[in-house]
């Protein structure tokens, strides 16, 4: 199996004008990521926008980065939908493009308790010989996934690592351990963006930042003073991270989603690398006073 | 357009013991249902495992709803999905099997605010010439549709209805009343199936219980005292059917939709309609001693 | 015991401009409720800064309260603080005051689980002789009081009722049902200002409405005519009252309890009843044109 | 005006077993952390039964801590109310008697917006000259403390600094930097005892760790290793930290503050400290097999 560790950005995928995929923006967008030295990709995520796209765009996106990656760095395929067969139709889809991994939520939508959410990530194993990263975004799912299950689910084959969105460290730490006593079955990943450090001083084996799509280079450089033991270097690096997702922040126009990948789409296009930053409907782009603040704070940190 | 009022029930549907769906067993239930004089039927709602199905069920199922219909009662879809392409993907098939309305919910997984849900719900109308009913179920999709959304909706034709299972019945009146001052533009529906009494009161057009895949006598008799004026009577149903509502809440293997729907499906096997009480995956049906309790509250009020 | 039942406002209370109990425009306000009819008084509630007041003000208002009262109606007094030993207190003083009962909520701010809910409504009654109601605010406590757990404590003594301010009808059915069945051990209220008519569908054995401070006539003359079974009447009075409700839905300067108590303060000193409008900190008046609303609607509805 | 850094536990208070204040062991706890080498003391925090306290106990924890504390290391005190007018009397009582500072939640019950926070801490600042730390603890007040507000505040001189228990470290990192970027005017402290290290890496001025009344030695080393740049020792003394932290993660007999505060008090009678467990009402203690797991975990720790 594929050794999943270091930096592993969620890739933004850009769209043209008129809302379709824009596969040439966003295959600079992965080449400039792979040639900055990410350990690997997840496309189809949260900021990948794995819950807008149709089944036709899916279809283009992971055949694109399987395409672009070429073996370089392993791909992981977003597979989020509601319930278990749904997100097993995409995740057979995913296998059969060539995907070296797959990131699934718990069920979302119709309420449950966890051992449905458990039955759920078993039903999953059942139909893949991929390996299986536990996707916990609580914010999006209203669920929390215990350290207890996943390191359960770990030990049994049934999950391959987690990437961790939930915002709670605290979990995030009980978690980690409970993994080391196991012998480390799950690879454990943080989603959070201002906090790796943190995170690696917890245990992560790696990051899945957002932000990596801005700055890859800054993150790289993060996971290099870790092996490294350099603290104070991963430290630094974070703190300059932390100043530059502020992009994320300036946004009044709109909240949550369009606020965040928002901000990612109108850097990237300020950076070259997207034509446009068109988002998918029903989300609106930034406006023009929110991009000019963007185009600031991305100068003062050095990444326009 | 057709003139939503009334009884109409989200249908629940059957599925075989290998977990695909029955459609001898659906059909007796929706036949079932027509002859007890309901006013239209919803398919593929919260309880019709709308969050459940694959494309391809969702083909086998709407068109056997519109099929046993034969027109003798409109057909609602319900075309639950994640964001606005995926939403219109489910709306244009409903539209070309022959649907007389969708149902939608605002986005959901991915965090917006307010005016992404109205640009959702304006994307909808403008893909579809069906008449399209919003369906506020904040539990599952964290967001509560305010009044003044909805009736501003209503009053520019984006939206024919409201089916209201938002729990909240103070926003339930000010929504009526704001309605019925811009000349009820929208019908209104409560979800709820233990207060439609209330809802009535309130100024509601009709009702979607979940329950009356159970009982669809008692809601079409609670519904004629309504339109009588009898509010003894309406009030005197209303409370056999909270008795009988009870069934959902019997399960302590499961909790949520497979206590709720799960309690449906083995009432409905328990009175002959369905040959299995299979749930979707990831939900165990109920267990035995649940299934006895079920049966009990059917055989004291009367619909075993 | 008294024979709780009806209309039982929770009574506004008025300051002076400078923050302190304003005792003539209250006993003002508390007379003219005597005068309309209500049959009972609630002090101290939510609406009546129960939890804003220091001790000294609590002493105030409870003594003035049962003064003006003079055992025309019954006055409960609520006792609402973090846990069990502050609450005892309130309500020791309460009964030294000679309070007919008293309103207390589960535990707040410290976390725990039901049976904690249970124990402390216990420990309430073990500490007095005065009926206790049971006051279910999950938007206040983010606790719901599940009905088993109200009707248990019925039958055995401890709740002589409870007032529900949960905002969940369906709920609110069920306990109803469940009430009925234990032989009627508790007296049901709602605190819901917008749907009384729909409670009393439910089996409310009555209201306590704080739009009852600004209208009580309208609040009694429903209650006369839902004892006499004329539900057109119970319907109209309270579509009329719905649209008065509008006051609290003004604001835009504040949110919560400075838009709601703010409205009704404003609508008292209005109708000539308070001198001020003055909020207790670090809540605001509202503002001069969300004033100007409020006497609008006043006037439309023919109360000003 | 005191300079606050470093270790400050949120004390812990002992009951004899009918209930009342346990001044003995109480002052064994105080005088073993003092003793320890912690750098202040925190009273009358939510572990410290700040929302559990009758003002006559108040009175007797305040005094106690004080005349313990004798000037060697500062105190602070927890004045947890609802409201402004309560929180000052607390304030008042504290400076009253001798208290370096006190600590201050925003409002809660009574639903309020961002501005009304604000003004509740400008009003505490107006009636006392102690320095007032700002308690966020969403969990248990349902706010969360935007950094902007808390960074505005300490610029104005109206705070001096934020307990923060958010558990959101995303937003302490923020915090962080923005109260860099004005100067540091803000001492900041994290409540999370499992995650210390990741809170120092944001930049954090100190630790107010409940787990700290039972292992004060392992926080002290580490606050040490920390000022010299040790992060081997920092990570190190964390990991065995937060594997003693699963003392409150041992209950199945009750949730929350029983299960934490509930494991602290049966932690410090296994170390001689406490003569009894008691909880205040309504909050049972911990049951034989749950304290025969905390046993266990102190002796694996080598704290026993």
């Amino acid at each position: 199996m594929t050794d999943f560790h270091g930096v592993i950005p969620p890739v933004v995928i850009a769209r043209h004008d008129d809302g379709s995929f824009d596969e040439e923006s966003t295959t600079k967008n992965l080449t400039r990521l792979i040639d900055a030295g990410v350990n690997g990709l997840f496309i189809l995520g949260s900021s990948g926008e794995g819950a807008f796209v149709t089944d036709a765009e899916r279809d283009q996106v992971v055949k694109n980065a399987i395409s672009v990656a070429a073996g370089r760095v392993p791909v992981l395929v977003g597979c989020i939908d509601t319930q278990t067969s749904r997100v097993i139709e995409h995740i057979k889809h995913a296998e059969a493009c060539g995907a070296d991994g797959i990131v699934a939520t718990a069920p979302f939508y119709a309420l449950g308790g966890l051992a449905q959410v458990e039955r759920h990530f078993r039903c999953l194993a059942q139909a893949t010989t991929l390996p299986i990263f536990a996707y916990d975004i609580p914010v999006c799912v209203h669920v929390k996934l215990p350290p207890e299950l996943l390191v359960r689910l770990g030990r049994d084959g049934v999950l391959a690592g987690v990437k961790d969105s939930s915002g709670d460290d605290v979990s995030f730490r009980f978690l980690s351990l409970l993994n080391e006593e196991a012998g480390h079955p799950l690879k454990l990943f943080t989603g959070h963006e201002v906090v790796v450090d943190g995170a690696y001083l917890s245990g992560a084996d790696g990051s899945v930042p957002g932000l990596g799509n801005i700055d890859p280079w800054g993150y790289v450089r993060q996971w290099k003073a870790f092996t490294e033991g350099d603290w104070e270097t991963v430290k630094k690096e974070q703190d300059r991270l932390a100043r530059l997702m502020r992009i994320t922040s300036v946004a009044h126009s709109v909240t949550g989603f369009g606020a965040g990948v928002g901000a990612f789409k109108q850097a990237l296009k300020l950076q070259g690398i997207f034509a446009s930053a068109r988002m998918p409907e029903p989300v609106p782009q930034l406006v023009d006073d929110e991009v000019t603040s963007i185009r600031a704070i991305l100068d003062a940190e050095g990444v326009l």
